[in-house]
């Protein structure tokens, strides 16, 4: 999946490659190898609950209709909810607003073996809190410059990340790149089906007129803040099938990549052990 | 009280000021100009509470004994704990530990328009923390260099002090610096009293044991993350009604700094005001 990734070494460019790619694969072939990531997914996340050296977040971004709870559900819903939870963070709420921005996520960050998804995460601090200004409507102290916020922003959350990473929690980011055009026929699908009607809001189509100012706020997000130890995955999204394999290998090979491993047990536990096993028999044979 | 100010500019050295000294106060005299304090601290506070624009954390940090808690409770309890909220931090819980170290501070930050007031803090994790290595005791990621940890830390909180004072919170620390006589002297105290046996830990003369390793470490915690927009006092703390009066100061300073006031009502809102007056007098005619 290196195509995909950006770790500060090269810039990523909207339109540099194609949101329909399918990498060569065929729909069932990607099914297929989705299929055989699986169960390697769930057993290294019981290893790194076991080890509970490291903590993980993987967070999606991406524009309305991209794929983000379809895929988390596709991908994630092998491992059991023990030791993962998903926050979806929507606009903040009058309690949030009163703090800092990165506060409500701060809490949401796991502990050593534990895995979290992100659906949304402070990244909309940078992206609809640039396209529509939302830190117009808060208060500031005198001395802040507002047209310093988002440029800071991104400073700040490099810091984070970086803090984080330094402290064995790592934030894989996954953004899932869909075309304008299949964004409509998603929205089409969501309209035409009782089952999905909850999905369409009515502010989708007014937020769609500013498909521009969000793409330049996903790459300058994407740019500011992809590094080594946290980078960016961009994805192509115009085929479901194909966006969801390529996700569960990132995630399959981040945990390849940390290795965890169930702790290993002393020859004093072991000896403890023999003993244990010997009252339990005894007691089974009574 | 910029004599005991350390905002970047200059190293703090321990020993470079008495701390014994008073200032060429009286005790009388200073006990009068902490009295003449607290009332425009409190005036000042709810200006900030009403204004909400700034969030504001007194951070205290000291040696065993050297007053944190009587110098909260004689300066900060003229204040209404609407809008006030005091955290001590002991030692982490487990749930603490699993998480990265600022994680339980964060969910402390205040709000836009309250105090916070840290009876200890993140500091501990570069004071204890670095004087007994207790990350030993952690499980950590196979990529950290342990002994980086310190260092890390350090950036780490000045990147974090950075990022909330950009989000209009601002930190303001606080050294009580005690003699080693006189922790020995409030320490007897501690021992001759049934009142304040409860005061006095079996861990009191160990960690006294490594005072000059607890001075290194305050010492290089306050030169690493002194800066201009999250200073540090180091407060002679020797005689607590000197000590008190300065830390009224400091806050008092602070607050007048900040210059929050009562928000503007607008003409609109002015008329809206005759109105219900008009109405509930009416009311009361009746």
């Amino acid at each position: 999946m290196k195509d995909y990734l950006y770790d500060g070494s090269g810039k990523f460019v909207p339109g540099k490659f194609n949101t329909a790619e399918t990498g060569g694969l065929t729909k069932e072939e990607a099914v297929k190898l989705m299929n055989q990531n699986l169960p390697q997914i769930d057993d290294l996340q019981k290893k790194l609950y076991a080890e509970k050296k490291e903590g993980i977040i993987f967070l999606f971004q991406a524009m309305d209709a991209a794929g983000k709870d379809g895929t988390i559900q596709a991908v994630l819903s092998c491992l059991s909810p023990h030791g993962v939870k998903e926050y979806a963070f929507k606009a903040p709420n009058s309690t949030e607003l009163a703090h800092d921005y990165l506060w409500r996520i701060h809490q949401c960050i796991p502990e050593r073996g534990q895995i979290a998804i992100f659906n949304r995460s402070h990244y909309e601090d940078v992206i609809i809190g640039k396209v529509h200004k939302l830190y117009e409507y808060q208060t500031w102290a005198n001395y802040i410059r507002k047209n310093e916020i988002i440029k800071n922003r991104y400073e700040d959350i490099r810091n984070f990340e970086k803090y984080l990473y330094n402290n064995s929690v790592r934030i894989v980011k996954i953004y899932l790149n869909v075309s304008k055009e299949e964004q409509a026929k998603r929205f089409l699908a969501r309209l035409s089906d009782p089952k999905k009607y909850w999905k369409f809001s009515g502010a989708d189509l007014k937020e769609r007129e500013y498909w521009d100012q969000y793409q330049k706020a996903f790459t300058d997000a994407i740019n500011k803040t992809a590094t080594e130890y946290c980078p960016w995955y961009v994805v192509p999204a115009d085929h479901k099938w194909y966006m969801r394999y390529v996700v569960s290998e990132i995630i399959l090979n981040t945990l390849k990549d940390i290795n965890p491993k169930f702790p290993k047990v002393s020859d004093s536990m072991k000896a403890h052990f023999d003993e244990a096993r010997e009252v339990l028999e005894r007691e089974m044979e009574k």
